[in-house]
């Protein structure tokens, strides 16, 4: 089947094309990223009428156990979701462990919803780039809510920040100082946050945390900022999680008014982030062919001249110059 | 003060200069840039003789205090030690969460350790690029072992590995599934598995979740390769700390014959990088301060263009070519 025709396939909602899809914008060679490219046009314009949600968190604050009750409370609504969780273990092991793992078995099992491990890659662009373009693509299928699930501490939240129209902080308590010392970074970009596992021995602590973040969050609120919120759930009890969907839903409907702008803005900074990670690979795959490069790793090699000094004395050779588009045709 | 006398001070062990001198390589100016390669060039060639080791793991495993409890062992058996500590929230906050947080008072205050805070930066061959030439100014200065501490979650370990020789994963019990989901990674990478907390009434869990590791790792041995330890500690009761030591010193000796060839196959490894970041930081100035970036960036705005697609139109005009350095001069 050609790259069109998978197009119609997945505007009519087919699974295993979108499955196919998501495959096909996952991969990094050279080939495959040119039809993504043409995938994604075909599937233009973007839809600016969906949800989309971040849930980030350290490792053992209960996202997924979060999500699966998020994701019953919105089929209740009558909405469609999908749910790509990013996996940033699967840069070391090779393959996709949350995949292993059978998690959000119920929500895998539903008509309604599609859940699908999204490798995390070798570098940030590539990490946020494929998971954004498979949001794309399951909203052309016809979801309406997408969450992104991110194992968060600290590295990747700008980026997946910047492909959602809310991003929630899901913390539990314990953990150490080193999650408390998120607590400022957490301010800055949280549209909202999460206290989870309120329940059994654990309530009072979370409840005490709770009040701790939104005390942070109002001392940290600029000027004419709307005030954020912070909820107290039990994703295994499945209590708060209504609360926690119509938080959402609130902060959606503050953003109508300029949502198809702020996409707009996203949109432009993800081509940025494209065109770094497109040129990363060209200029790697470029250096090790070159019998230039050879020479001073060798140099490197023995000791006698430093990486850095190595890399900028190549660097220095370097003039880069960018043809403009042939005009008047843009197209490609 | 010149780059050369700096270089002269880091060997005479001044504190001052080294810290200067690590807040240069940390710079991403292109001026600092050139200085922190003519520095590290002067410092050539990189000391063989020190110790390496990347202290990993989840936020919450005590990683920080088992750090200060090994920097007292580390000294009481007559060596300096450098520990630099990559905090991955700096990229979202702009600043030094872990600076902030007065941690490792006990070593921060002798004269025989040197702590300092690295900062993520935005990608990752930028975080790790710092740090390794924070630990080459280190041990220039006269530490003897040097300490990175980073909190893991997958993404940056590997490059973390490619600049130490013993790679060391802490984890403490609890913390979920998605921990327990990265065992299958820690299997491939790590040197030594420490499961810290092994006190109070953590102490049973601790001792069992010691047995999944260590049978994990068995089974994922490779042949010929050499037993891999898992060691149970108390960081806060300082009990199996000296043990640890004794097992980072017997990576070390097991590794000393083929050490240098080890540490010359990853200042290639740097180099590359290095090189990779560098060029594409130009080229990107470039491309951005391009007429023809700001047209494709219009149409990506306004939504008849995936950012995909424009990235690759931009990207597909470019061949960069690398030239040979000019033979026979290859100092720069």
């Amino acid at each position: 089947m050609n790259d069109l025709e998978l197009a119609e396939r997945i505007r009519r909602g087919e699974r295993v094309a979108l499955a196919r899809a998501i495959t096909l914008v996952e991969s990094s060679r050279a080939e495959d990223r040119a039809r993504a490219a043409v995938l994604l046009d075909a599937l233009l314009p973007e839809r600016d009428d969906t949800t989309r949600v971040a849930i980030s968190g350290p490792p053992g604050a209960g996202k997924s156990t979060l999500i699966e009750a998020l994701g019953q409370e919105v089929m209740a609504r009558g909405q469609r979701i999908a749910v790509l969780a990013i996996d940033p273990t699967s840069s070391i092991s090779g393959g996709s462990i949350l995949g292993d793992k059978h998690r959000m078995t119920e929500l895998a099992a539903n008509e309604q919803a599609f859940v699908r491990p999204s490798p995390a890659g070798s570098t940030l662009g590539g990490i946020a780039r494929r998971t954004r373009e498979a949001m794309i693509l399951c909203e052309a299928a016809g979801f309406d809510v997408v969450i992104i699930e991110t194992v968060g501490v600290g590295q990747s939240e700008v980026t997946v920040k910047d492909m959602v129209d809310c991003f929630t902080l899901v913390l539990a308590p314990g953990g150490g100082d080193e999650i408390q010392g998120m607590k400022k970074g957490i301010v800055e970009i949280a549209d909202l946050v999460v206290v989870n596992k309120a329940d059994g021995s654990l309530e009072a602590d979370a409840t005490r945390l709770a009040h701790e973040y939104m005390a942070a969050m109002h001392i940290g609120r600029h000027e004419g900022e709307r005030e954020r919120n912070v909820l107290l759930t039990s994703a295994t009890e499945r209590r708060g999680v209504d609360a926690l969907w119509d938080a959402i839903d609130a902060v959606e409907a503050d953003l109508a008014p300029v949502r198809a702008e702020l996409r707009s803005e996203q949109r432009v900074r993800w081509f940025q982030r494209s065109l770094i990670a497109d040129l990363t690979e060209r200029i790697t795959a470029a250096i090790e062919g070159s019998a230039g490069f050879g020479q001073r790793a060798e140099r490197v090699r023995q000791g006698v001249e430093s990486p850095a000094a190595a890399a900028a004395a190549i660097a220095d050779q370097f003039t880069p110059t960018i043809e403009p588009p042939r005009s008047p045709d843009l197209s490609r």
